[in-house]
């Protein structure tokens, strides 16, 4: 299952990748029976792979955004030489674009995905197209992953520390290595890391059951804990950073992230502790003012009101469930893209980095 | 299974109650099992009541103070009229004592029980005081929780608000009525109630399985939300109050409770929400000069590892799973007992409510 991957799945410390390529079908890794099971799906079919993004099969915005790339290459493989080829994979692409609202490299991948399409003039061009395209996408997001690493260390202070972090954001919720798991990862690799609080991340735990298990595979040192334990974790003076991921980063330096990272801001900054974003630029979303503009999935009750399929609630009892929320970029100590560090970001530091991204 | 219960389950909205005392046997509704099974265990054995505070088949810093108390009353039927009566008595409150670490109630309980048999000449004079005592403080803790229901009003506002609570706190986790959940049901029957949020309350879940529970029982509007939300709830500006239980408030008004509750207190603080803490007097350790000095008790890992039986997170994980942590008294705007209202609590005013509480 390795031919045609990218990227190699041997290559070094990129963490256990969860979305591989292979030419004509695409593989993921079911997120959803971490850690019990290793379970790979196969995916033909771009609407297949719109359902697989709504069901989290696969997720983390980054990984998202590669999914959905190679979601478009399978409705070229599916047009295939008709007539309406190009309307097909057009169709497909809006069907993709609505699996999931929140996070940004969703939109911008499929963008990337749509440009290169209109350039097509055949059908057998646009498979090799958007064939390249989506592996660019998905080569980038590692390459960009890996410098993530090497600029957030750049702002972290030399003293081995312990570092807090909250969601998955590794191999798993990327194309590979990760954003704020990448830094983690980078941290180790550099001696500097004591250890990694893990957030269980209630409801979909993607702490407990991804992170603990990504980084346990590793060696990485890694405690996981109840997300209300962070502020005794925090107080206790061991963690220096806080590092998460990011859904939307919009033009003020807001941040959506996973339920519970605004929690962990506000902690963060009455405890001392900085505060770090992690993300791709494809994160960035300068057409949003800030992060009152951007759209937070609520998801079902369900997922609250049962862990596993196990129900821990009284039936048919009411529950608020978003899935992100928004951090003020006045919490935020640092956001790190592939581009470099903005430290204590606001709207003209942004407006300097990316406004003039594609 | 109602004869003899202090106090009467048939009486005014008290919430469902977990302890019954049935004269030579005390029952329990073991709180592992809501909300799928309503089980009642009987006891005739203190031991095994320490057994059971330690399980946690009742949980609830004055609910275990009520268990323990009629665990002494067991310790005096089973140790009967020998000539060694008293000293089995004493060695069943001392190990009633060591069953949980962090609730002073359990102590203070078991103190009110000790000053009694001391001054009892026979075995049958222990059974007949030592029951009335353990009465006593069952009735004494309803009584106190209706009258800080009235107390915590006083403070509130007179318009309809909604509230977030954490842990459980109701009936459940008392004589009957509860401590925060007795100020909620108490701000239903004013008419003063629009909604209840509840964090679920990891790794034990009381929120979800009880709190939710208890109040869907009676009508009253609960949302059920994961703990990581509950930030995002506080920025919404429908919660006027946080409202929480405590274990062990110390002479300078720092607060020992549920896991999670410092994390709120400092979310409560930083969106101008405000922050009470509801407890009985006996929840008031002024031996302690602060919550630095409280033993707060960790639990095994696995609490976190699974959810009811079902593994969520990589075997063998490192974990850190405090079940309590501690609140600063200059987080807190208003400590209530059944004495009154403290706000803004600090020692001298701690000294002026409880110095001379026997």
């Amino acid at each position: 299952m390795t031919e045609n991957c990218v990227p190699n799945p041997d290559s070094n410390h990129l963490g256990t990748l969860a979305i591989i390529w292979h030419g004509d079908h695409l593989a993921l890794l079911d997120q959803r029976q971490l850690p019990d099971q290793e379970i790979w799906l196969t995916y033909k079919d771009a609407s297949a792979v719109a359902d697989a993004i709504r069901d989290m099969v696969v997720r983390g915005a980054p990984a998202i955004g590669i999914s959905a790339a190679y979601g478009v290459v399978l409705a070229a493989h599916q047009a295939g030489d008709t007539k309406d080829w190009r309307a097909d994979i057009e169709v497909a692409i809006e069907v993709l674009a609505k699996s999931r609202p929140t996070a940004v490299n969703l939109f911008w991948a499929l963008e990337r995905m749509k440009t290169r399409l209109q350039a097509c003039q055949s059908a057998a061009e646009a498979i090799a197209k958007l064939t390249g395209e989506a592996e660019s996408i998905h080569a980038e997001d590692v390459a960009a992953n890996r410098l993530m690493g090497r600029h957030a260390l750049s702002v972290m202070g030399d003293e081995p520390m312990a570092v807090l972090t909250h969601c998955n954001t590794g191999a798993l919720a990327t194309g590979g290595y990760g954003t704020a798991l990448g830094v983690v990862r980078s941290l180790w690799h550099a001696n500097r890391l004591k250890r990694v609080y893990a957030d269980e991340t209630r409801p979909w735990l993607q702490g407990s059951r991804l992170t603990a298990w990504e980084l346990q595979q590793e060696g990485i040192p890694v405690t996981l804990n109840a997300d209300s334990a962070a502020a005794q974790i925090l107080r206790q003076g061991d963690v220096r950073w806080v590092i998460v991921g990011a859904d939307r980063i919009t033009a003020n330096g807001d941040v959506a992230n996973k339920i519970g990272t605004y929690n962990l801001a506000i902690l963060a900054r009455h405890h001392g502790v900085r505060f770090m974003v992690v993300a791709p630029s494809s994160t960035v979303d300068m057409a949003l003012a800030s992060g009152e503009d951007i759209p937070i999935e609520e998801r079902d009750g369900t997922e609250v009101r049962a862990v596993r399929g196990v129900s821990i609630a009284p039936d048919g009892v009411d529950v608020f469930n978003p899935v992100f929320d928004v951090t003020p970029a006045e919490l935020v100590d640092a956001i790190v893209t592939e581009k470099g560090v903005i430290e204590r970001p606001d709207r003209d530091a942004m407006q300097a980095m990316f406004a003039t991204r594609d």
